[in-house]
């Protein structure tokens, strides 16, 4: 601690005649590290605290509802103080992209100490990566890389100008002749069109498995889900804005993506616009969002993926309203033309309906009841259940899993 | 308090049967509320805290140097407590777009309830934009917008794929046999290629200047200055990296811009690839980048903006050393190559030399050494001094003036 207190108070004394100057100090610590053998330790300066922890879907244990931690279900374990410094090091921790904050005197926290942070809803998480297996195909690794292109579309359905971010493989800028199929890959209730590029990792996964072969080069559409929304905080007229919890009563979202997005992309990008090369997917509402859309538009989509999908079988019990909620009634016609609509979706032969859920997801319960659905009419599926609940590691691998299934 | 404490339990009780799910609460508070007089109002929930302050770039007192905030130079205030919430409201502020961090229980802290955060070295801070006035450029308004497109280029003399980002104006798409000038907008020391785009708010400030017809619709280039990274964290090879002080003894990024990014642009984009289509530009060690680049090719670019520029006059006493530190010896031959060099560089009459500073940046001095070696020598150039110090209120400020003053 003698140490670090030095080291900034060297610089400090360095720049003392500086009155507003933006010149940071980096603190000689690091928050997360992963050593070679996947053990991450964290450190928080806190010299005056009696008790830091720190939460984050790395630790096992549930969580006491009693903290105020933002991180709903996340575990929490106790740092270790020494000279001022709480730590903490983890068992070996498997393959993936981790978030965590800090407790501290009951504030969930990050230190200001960090160099990546994510948002999901309006909880802030820092996150890092623990590489080897599966995780390094979020890493950013030596093969060609794609470009990422943010960009606005008029929406006259939902009245505003809206972002999105389109992935094009590595490729297309030397192929100007070339055309390519393309991906529409949605987010979940507490994203925006930025969610797949960061916590999603998405343009890692895609450089990766395209240089290796094992998914075709392909273009990848992130758009903004929440009708509400023009888009992400920062980059919305809205400033910097708290994000809240939308709604879309009126289902504008699924309705204008076909009329509006698809030929947006299929005018502003070299597309192969049939349905055969065309994919949509999504993760939680973005997964529902998918359902809906390829059932309302059977021509558009011939690949579907559905990750822990929001989305309900009429008639089926919910399992994601609290218990003793009763379930919204559902005439026989409502169901009847359900039905009607689903035979025609899977009449036009989609090329893959891809289905995954985690066995401990909330959702679990929902999807089972649709691939009981499927099931029962015969419509051919394919479904992947991995463990854990309704959280990022599952949606990485899905879409890990689905790429390489894609435009064959 | 209460209430807050209320709506989280209600929420986490609902959520009470879900082990690792990836729902966040958001917290019924907001750490940064900008009212109709530009007072902003800030909060933090600490129950058990004694003291709370908060430190940014918005308080004019001078910081106290003991404290480790991460900020240096940034004043700070106390906040008051009322049911485990504290507040602080400021005056009414000035335009801008600012960043702050909580100083409590001596720990620089971000609250996790956070929807905006932006890194320079390793410091994260939250930020928040008060509108009117000069602000308004920095706002997303209901204009076409340009699209931002991160991408790669490789540098062999380098070594390394590195990252950079184009903004294209809103037009760009539409015309696709126009040719546009290019300005290369380069960061500062703690910075990387997303540094002018997300802190810097240039593609803000560019949608808003085109669209009222104040600045040409123009292609800016924000490239990665520094030679040892490949891009910015969690965008490179090293993950989610920790910055550090980046050093280029070789001068690299110097050495290599003109014949691999110039080119690589030009062949990318639809430019102008005349010197008087082409400017560059940058901050503090991007200002230092900007007039060696356009010293050392001075057929290369006909506008040059040096804000607060890290750039020396070789024997001139350098402002930025601590004092006692002895300056470099420079030789008369070192001396008379330097002014042969700004000869020639002005002998091709650059349209605009834009220098810009404030009055109280601990690069002033420098600067009022170039400015008299400016003068002394005949040379034409700009000259805009502001109050303040070295930062980005400052740059945003030398930007928003620098854009209409281009390609005319």
């Amino acid at each position: 601690m003698k140490k670090i207190f030095l080291t900034i108070a060297c610089m400090a004394a360095g720049f003392s005649a500086m009155a507003q100057q933006n010149l940071f100090i980096s603190q000689d610590i690091e928050s997360a590290v992963v050593d070679e053998n996947n053990c991450v330790t964290f450190r928080f300066i806190a010299p005056k605290a009696v008790k830091v922890q720190i939460a984050g879907d790395f630790v096992s244990k549930p969580a006491d509802e009693q903290h105020v931690a933002g991180m709903v279900g996340a575990g929490y374990v106790d740092m270790v103080e020494k000279d001022g410094v709480w730590t903490y090091t983890s068992d070996p921790l498997p393959f993936v992209f981790f978030c965590f904050i800090f407790l501290f005197f009951g504030v969930s926290s990050l230190d200001s100490i960090i160099s990546f942070v994510y948002r999901d809803f309006a909880t802030t998480s820092i996150v890092f990566l623990v590489g080897n297996g599966k995780a390094d195909l979020y890493k950013v690794t030596d093969v060609p890389h794609g470009q990422l292109t943010s960009m606005w579309y008029h929406s006259d359905g939902i009245g505003k100008d809206r972002r999105l971010n389109v992935y094009t493989p590595a490729e297309y800028n030397a192929n100007p002749k070339k055309k390519y199929p393309v991906l529409y890959l949605l987010h979940g209730s507490g994203g925006d069109e930025n969610e797949w590029v960061i916590f999603g990792r998405a343009c890692q996964i895609a450089d990766n498995l395209i240089a290796s072969g094992k998914a075709d080069p392909m273009i990848i559409v992130m758009t903004n889900g929440h009708a509400e929304m023009q888009a992400a905080p920062g980059e919305s007229s809205l400033g910097y804005y708290k994000p809240f919890h939308f709604s879309d009563p009126q289902n504008k979202f699924v309705t204008y993506f076909p009329t509006e997005i698809v030929p947006f992309i299929d005018k502003n990008f070299r597309t192969i616009a049939k349905k055969d090369s065309r994919a949509i997917a999504g993760l939680s509402m973005g997964g529902g969002h998918s359902f809906n859309i390829s059932k309302n538009n059977p021509t558009m989509f011939g690949y579907v993926g559905l990750f822990s999908a929001a989305a309900s079988i009429p008639g089926a019990r919910n399992t994601w309203s609290p218990s003793g909620v009763p379930q919204r009634e559902v005439s026989p016609e409502e169901i009847a033309k359900f039905d009607s609509e689903m035979k025609t979706f899977f009449a036009s032969k989609p090329k893959l309906y891809y289905i995954g859920c985690g066995n401990e997801d909330f959702l679990f319960g929902n999807v089972t009841n649709m691939r009981k659905y499927l099931d029962d009419k015969g419509y051919n599926y394919f479904y992947r259940e991995t463990s854990g609940g309704h959280v990022w590691i599952n949606w990485r691998i899905y879409l890990s899993e689905f790429l390489p299934m894609l435009f064959k």
